[in-house]
């Protein structure tokens, strides 16, 4: 039906009828006393949402522009990075490290498994002459829905004690604890469409004292994602460059939701809304692509055998007017992904797995009791 | 009073109902049949507005991520490029070039004057040995409401035969005749927040055979702005980056309306809102920061001599709710500026000026007869 679609990607996430409609406020200009009181409310209620009192800082990209911006503004050609890649997002920081001339070593695990903490500690412990200069990690791996168990890697790295940890958190920062200045995380990178509760077009990075102090040394050319620029002039509550005014009015709306929601119950509904949705793929005899206790509070890969993704998908979308996300890359067509990031209730985990039950009957998929997923999900929430 | 703000800046500038509104739906997943539809209309609707067959590419970035993605990726560490200055935006530029290694050389005016094309064809000439890279030009000089002969510079550049011409467009394209398949402009960078009638958040870079030809041995290191992705992907529709995808919706919308309204009108209409402006600011006797002939057809610089700039913006603002620019880095507080780019109509130009006028006598201004501004633009509306 038109006009009907239900997003149950993992981004862009569904938006708030009233942040929606903060978008649709005519702009304002970025130069002006308004727009400095806009900032300075954002920057706290950021700093809030990031667990942090260091600087976050927005600016006009996307989430990869985010990562780009962590990346080059702490190193220097040939700095020896060392890179988590266990899927299409771990894969395109190495990428992108190569193609401003780091040294890129990784750690790999096939998709749909977690990196393995011990061998960041071995590659780490051997480095003795700490050319290591910054460890490389994606907290939420999107592609597959793992949880990279960034708390224990991060501990060695800080045993290391040289070497930056760079975290994507794209699809992690507001939908699981992770927290910047306990933990003593270095930069720590996010976009507007995923936690948020926004649509695309801020990317948002988190830049501790250690990290500016290798800002000072770092020699790969910047400009636009400058970040020394960015912090120089969010002190005065502005931009260097044209923030991307509506998207920030809509932030306002959306953080101020964030708060009065709460850090803690932010965290216990993801947790929660995954659960549902793992028991209930279970129960439905479909396999679950990331293994319990490793997986995203974000998003949830089904690996189904017996049915084809892209024809559920199909389905789901003409049929029951729910988009889920595919496979990517060499995972096209092999798996399909739930997202429940953001803006999603208990409500729609029921409202998906009803629909994903119908479709699998449509497709005549025999290898489940009719109602069992349903039935799952609302026992998860029965208990929590 | 609240919410009743009516923006005469240069950017961000008024944005229509129908684009808020559609600023306001709902997002729909960037890897979707739905939005190929999308960017497929807009890229075609781009390449219109440019008056171009080549590629026009769609960032997430602001004006300035747009330049820097049309000069790194078509150049190498050491290159001389050869940079327009007149005003903050060629500074930008030429600081810009010298933070990726490039070697710079300037042709200068003062601020509120134009370039010479000139001295273009002297230094232009003088490279015997083809050294220059690239002449890096500002079309519409946003801080001062110059407008630069990018056409005669233009046509040293192709005389010279090897260098690149690349040209910030900000806030002329849409406002001014800007042929670039006629004229052979290589790389021509753009921002949302200007003609095109939508709030700040896409840049777009337009780029010409010869500069595809230049970003093949162009050694700059480069991957969020990397434009080789963008065009790849925009061949299927899509981005390698998560595109605003609302904004994209509301840029369609905004686009369709420029269509409807046709590009020699849309020119026509930018023309007389600044010959109205001027004439007006000119029967109110004040100085006007940019010579006839040499003006922007997006903006109007004007330098008061007994009454403080400062103060007028103030009173525009408070008492008529009416936000003009002020004059940027040493010309803060001695120029202020009137947008009148976009989503502008003759209306909005007699409100302005009516309101300087009743501004001007708040302040005790006494070099003008009462009336005489919106006399003077009203002469211009009835002979055009």
């Amino acid at each position: 039906m038109d006009d009907k679609l239900m997003l149950m990607i993992p981004g862009p996430t569904p938006v708030p009828e009233q942040v929606l409609l903060a978008l649709a406020k005519h702009p304002i200009g970025h130069r002006s006393g308004d727009f400095n009181k806009i900032m300075a409310e954002v920057t706290q209620n950021l700093k809030w949402l990031h667990q942090t009192e260091n600087d976050v800082l927005s600016l006009t990209v996307s989430g990869t522009g985010a990562m780009e911006a962590g990346i080059i503004n702490f190193l220097s050609p040939g700095d020896r990075v060392l890179v988590g890649c266990n899927g299409k997002f771990g894969d395109r920081w190495a990428e992108m490290s190569a193609a401003f001339g780091l040294e890129v070593d990784t750690v790999k695990a096939e998709w749909g498994q977690p990196l393995a903490p011990e061998e960041f500690k071995a590659k780490l412990e051997a480095d003795t002459d700490k050319q290591i200069k910054a460890v490389i990690i994606t907290h939420s791996e999107t592609s597959t829905g793992v949880l990279n168990d960034l708390e224990t890697i991060n501990r060695h790295v800080k045993a290391h004690g040289e070497a930056l940890i760079i975290v994507d958190a794209v699809t992690s920062l507001g939908a699981v604890n992770l927290p910047i200045d306990k933990w003593g995380l270095d930069v720590v990178a996010s976009g507007a469409q995923k936690g948020y509760m926004i649509p695309p077009g801020i990317g948002f990075v988190a830049v501790s004292p250690k990290a500016w102090e290798a800002y000072k040394t770092a020699k790969l050319p910047r400009f636009y994602l400058d970040l020394g620029k960015y912090r120089k002039d969010a002190a005065k509550n502005t931009t260097p460059f044209t923030p991307p005014v509506n998207l920030m009015v809509a932030l306002q709306v959306a953080l101020r939701m964030m708060q009065s929601e709460g850090l803690e119950a932010i965290f216990a509904r993801h947790q929660r809304l995954m659960q549902a949705t793992r028991e209930a793929v279970k129960a439905m005899n479909l396999p679950l692509f990331a293994p319990d206790g490793h997986s995203s509070p974000a998003i949830t890969a089904v690996a189904p055998t017996n049915v084809e993704s892209e024809q559920i998908r199909s389905v789901m979308k003409k049929q029951f007017d729910i988009a889920l996300a595919g496979g990517q890359d060499h995972y096209k067509g092999k798996i399909f992904r739930i997202g429940h990031l953001g803006f999603v209730s208990d409500r729609d985990i029921l409202t998906a797995i009803a629909a994903l039950e119908a479709t699998l009957r449509e497709l005549s998929y025999e290898s489940m009791s009719p109602g069992a997923g349903v039935a799952a999900a609302a026992r998860v929430f029965a208990q929590s």
